[in-house]
């Protein structure tokens, strides 16, 4: 076994230390808990403020060999107008980020900081994959039974069409299948009535699509009161609707803990411990963290651009899509 | 007082019996509840199979010269196609209902029994008031500080126009100012970010017009994180949204009672406790409740029927709306 590790390529997982509430320091303390574990097959790729990062690796260490800063000397802040900042400030952690991503000098990119420069970020620096319409954001959500599950749109795709829709179920399925680990993923459509037929337009249009998708395994629609439920692994809907479920179970952990409920399920709604929210259908790892992440949110987000990148993910999305695509054109 | 309350009329609540898992042993024990202290102004009349009621009766009395039984001799069961069950079952105690809410023969109805055929009813039998049009059904939401909001549309009107969602923060507003007795209720548009200008297409076009709408308190957009807190008071929405949301927070008080919790704010998600959901913008009080009725439910339907009658509810929405109408006219 030793033997072998010796001959794992070291993947280089790059990662903005300036992003986020609590950055640089969370993102040091979080890399150096990842690391501590597993510096046998990842390179954390520092990206932001060299003094700042140096100083709280003096009581923060890192074995020195597993990572590399890239200094950089501006920040995108998160009010900033995310176009207008990633074209400004190109020596900011983010936009750094997205060309050492583009240029093949780190597998992945992850970052807490201006949710809306990643997202301008994956779209432009990074290739969309193949066939693909428009990437997606998803975000885990707790089952009661322990398990977790995956909603897709959080908020990306505010308006969809029904292909939109099932699309986000393909690049869903792939993510819970091989980063979730759930064999043949449950794919459910967020609707307001369990039968087809049921819903707003964009519902009743988009059921017949995952009905006829072979690429998912389809259990039809699932409603509110299904998604903290394991009934389905992954939740399909527009960002809009999947926005407003992700907040308010958010807030439910947030009142469970002003109310000092204790509950193991509860605590499970801090979505903190899950780290960030993939996007999915571009052509590297991208990963976006929120602004509060501290340092056990960091250490996962590492863990998962691993896990996509030792699965291949984005290979095997290109993949899925490439068989879509030459069905169509035969 | 004594005296004044001889000459208060009586205010004539239908209820259907038959509607509901528990009727009508619910409905009888929820009438019986209510009457136990109102028999001075509010008289209950029981729409559905006489002897069934009348063997309940036996066992929960209520004062004689307090209720009427109208007797009917058929029911429309849960899972029914509304139009047709409505058209081909005149016996059935929700038809029945609205005929007699039609014609002035009762001035409220309650039913839990089919969703459909219930809004079928409201909208066919009893005519939308002018001006408006889509009527829409609110849903009480428990907040943090022990109060409670109301959150429109709930499932009503899946897919809407800037204009409807303009319309039901006016019914909205009004159904929590003189139900929920909120002065000045704090109107919020649900939406994905807290600026003007994010959401989606529809959330977009309706802010504007909330924004100029000088019949509300609009406070701006909120979030999915809002929704549990005293943010708004009235949160506007598509239903499909707003049912989604209903839903999973129904879906919240089951999880906590399936982990023995016992906290007071999460059992306020008992959605059973408030009864039923008022239909607003038709003209005369209708109230849908949901299909796991039990006899607080009723007791608090009957309650929120009566209320919405004493305050003239459906009059005051007439007047705001007429305003609305002579203004264009002018």
């Amino acid at each position: 076994m030793e033997f072998l590790v010796y001959f794992t390529p070291m993947v280089k997982i790059g990662l903005d230390m300036m992003g986020g509430d609590f950055a640089p320091l969370e993102a040091v303390k979080g890399t150096a808990a990842y690391l501590s574990k597993h510096t046998d097959h990842v390179h954390v790729v520092m990206i932001g403020e060299e003094a700042t990062i140096l100083l709280h690796l003096q009581t923060h260490p890192i074995p020195s060999g597993s990572y590399t800063i890239v200094p950089t000397t501006q920040v995108i802040e998160m009010h900033e107008h995310p176009t207008k900042a990633l074209k400004e400030k190109q020596d900011s952690s983010i936009a750094v980020g997205f060309h050492l991503l583009a240029s093949g000098k780190i597998d992945a990119f992850i970052s807490a900081g201006n949710t809306g420069a990643m997202m301008v970020g994956a779209l432009f620096s990074i290739k969309t994959i193949e066939g693909i319409s428009r990437p997606t954001i998803g975000a885990y959500i707790p089952r009661e039974d322990g398990t977790l599950g995956l909603l897709v749109d959080v908020g990306l795709n505010a308006d969809c069409k029904p292909e939109n829709l099932n699309q986000f179920s393909i690049l869903g399925s792939l993510f819970a299948e091989h980063i979730l680990e759930i064999e043949n993923p449950k794919v459910g459509l967020v609707n307001i009535g369990e039968e087809e037929g049921k819903g707003n337009i964009l519902a009743q249009a988009t059921y017949p699509l995952l009905k006829e998708n072979t690429q998912i395994n389809f259990i039809g629609n699932i409603e509110g009161r299904d998604i903290l439920m394991n009934k389905a692994d992954v939740m399909v809907c527009e960002g809009f609707t999947g926005n407003v479920i992700l907040k308010m179970a958010e807030s439910v952990y947030d009142i469970s803990k002003r109310r000092n409920l204790n509950d193991e399920h509860f605590e499970r709604f801090n979505f903190e411990s899950y780290g960030g929210v993939p996007v999915l259908g571009v052509a590297k790892p991208v990963i976006i963290g929120h602004g509060i992440s501290g340092q056990t949110a960091f250490r996962n987000m590492i863990d998962i651009a691993y896990r996509m990148n030792q699965t291949n993910l984005t290979e095997k999305i290109a993949e899925s899509f490439k068989t879509q695509i030459d069905k169509v054109l035969q």
